[in-house]
């Protein structure tokens, strides 16, 4: 049932001994009421049969927010926490809203403003406002964090990022290859050191040597992979096999050979990174590392809706295991 | 505010000469009581201050319904959906539900409960009692519709498909293709069909016979491209240029191509259609026929909004522009 109204939103705030314009800021989510007060009314609301009406708008959705949805992948992140938030009995909002670092500031006002059950983020991290607001109103949140290094007190899903690196480089080096770059993702990403030091401590226990230009920041889209792919072909003494770092570059690596008169795999191997769908619709369909983006979101999910339940998790942060997909675009170097 | 309190459902109850239950249906959308009853207590609601409650619960989002979140192209119609609903203030709701003919029946029990502005739907009709129920709520939706021919009293945004067809098959011809075989999507898709045609009104323009064996209905997934390519090529007189019906089947094409020893363009042409952002990255990047998904979500989004405004369109069926990008995968015939 939708309400139990017995008593006007004046007559509470009479009792109280505050403005009808309180009450209605507390009733909204608005942040520019003191903690104390909140409190008092929200105890008030309560007890004159608000408070069920509000959680029974909390018990509604779930929040879902996304710095911008990249095509590649974050498809697989929304089902993933689509499927969880429906089996629930919940209904899922998605949100579009700042960069890959934090959702921006208007956005806390709206959430508040929605009251979900709880929050699924794909950014790194949040202000510590943001979080502080989210957690005296008490809305939990999870990050599905391909990307970064949340710090240790927020939720987090994350994959293994180094493993991810060192499984590719490992295949690379086991398939005969000597001469391997890697291109990885811009350096303020930790997932791109992350990847870099995988292929660092695979090259490294095969006692291979690393020329520093075989090591490349790139920015996990397919200019990334192309411009840096031309250089490393320009080398002296090029590669034979290259770890592109993410998909989209290892799409950049494939024009860029091809503009070299190279063909994948015979003259140049390539792995990717992240197995989006249409990677084993390529011609050659791609070897690649599997981020579990889809299990990601399902995760976090899950996470966020058993701290609505009250529950404490005992570990906040949590890396999903990625593995080598091996497909067409890798082989043994020419002979 | 969120809301004005001043009489119990009870009170409203006993004044219609109803069960407080049928008052308690009415607030919560269930379909078990008859539209008279129903509308003199939202009558009778809205007097006493509840009418404004509910439109403000109504104000808050518009519903997105989705029968698979099937990544090649989804992810542009919501970010369509998403733009528009965000700039006017409201938020969106993400829904998978049925197949691609409509949404199954339980999500219409869902869509009441949570009484959204509008509705956003990527299905090629509702089941006539689903549209019948929306109506009787004031709830507006709208058909985003890439692949069917909903009925002419249905709100929905397509794309010029018939166009698509033609305009992908001439390009082949002018490059001097006479043997050019399409491959469209299933039979019962009105898209289908209307792709097919384009390329029939193609070919008979230019006076091209079509050898029966050259028109095939595929499934618009990698396999069916792939399959009926393979076939293609196994004929005497295998065609030099394949209009493939989608991105996906133009894939598959590329795949059947490079099996059998063939190179893309130079003996083989393939067109795509949709364009997919990572046709672009493809190698050879892909022709293709351009779908505007984004602008299509955008329009539909549009439509709702305006009808919830009270707006009566004028035109409740517009099918929107598609037009013909020309990239490397195809050339003219080897001679």
């Amino acid at each position: 049932m939708a309400t139990d109204a017995r008593v006007t939103l004046a007559e509470i705030a009479a009792e109280a001994g505050v403005s009808l314009a309180t009450v209605s800021k507390v009733l909204n989510g608005r942040t520019d009421v003191s903690a104390s007060t909140r409190a008092r009314l929200e105890e008030d609301l309560a007890r004159h049969g608000y408070r069920r009406r509000n959680s029974t708008q909390r018990g509604e959705f779930v929040e879902l927010v996304f710095p911008e949805l990249e095509s590649a992948w974050s498809i697989e992140v929304i089902e993933g926490v689509e499927g969880v938030v429906k089996a629930a009995g919940l209904s899922l909002v998605l949100t579009v809203s700042g960069n890959r670092h934090a959702p921006a500031e208007e956005w806390i006002e709206g959430v508040l403003r929605r009251r979900p059950v709880g929050v699924v983020m794909v950014f790194s991290d949040l202000a510590p406002p943001q979080r502080e607001t989210l957690r005296l109103r008490g809305i939990p949140f999870a990050v599905v964090d391909p990307a970064g290094d949340p710090p240790d007190d927020v939720p987090s899903i994350g994959s293994a990022n180094w493993s991810g690196g060192l499984m590719a480089t490992r295949h690379l080096i086991e398939l005969g290859h000597r001469r391997i770059a890697a291109i990885t993702g811009p350096e303020d990403m930790m997932c791109s050191l992350a990847r870099l030091d995988g292929y660092r401590s695979a090259m490294n226990a095969a006692g291979l040597p690393v020329d520093p230009a075989w090591e490349r920041f790139g920015d996990f889209h397919t200019t990334g992979g192309e411009s840096h792919t031309r250089e490393l072909l320009a080398l002296a003494e090029p590669p034979t096999a290259i770890f592109a770092g993410s998909d989209l570059q290892a799409l950049g690596a494939f024009a860029a050979a091809r503009d070299a008169g190279l063909s994948v795999p015979s003259d140049l191997s390539i792995v990717g990174y992240d197995d989006i769908p249409l990677m084993r619709s390529m011609t050659p369909p791609v070897t690649t590392v599997h981020q579990p983006l889809r299990r990601m979101g399902e995760e976090a999910t899950r996470l966020v809706l058993r701290m609505a339940d009250g529950e404490q998790p005992e570990t906040l942060r949590m890396d999903l295991a990625t593995h080598l997909v091996v497909r067409g675009s890798t082989a043994a170097p020419a002979a």
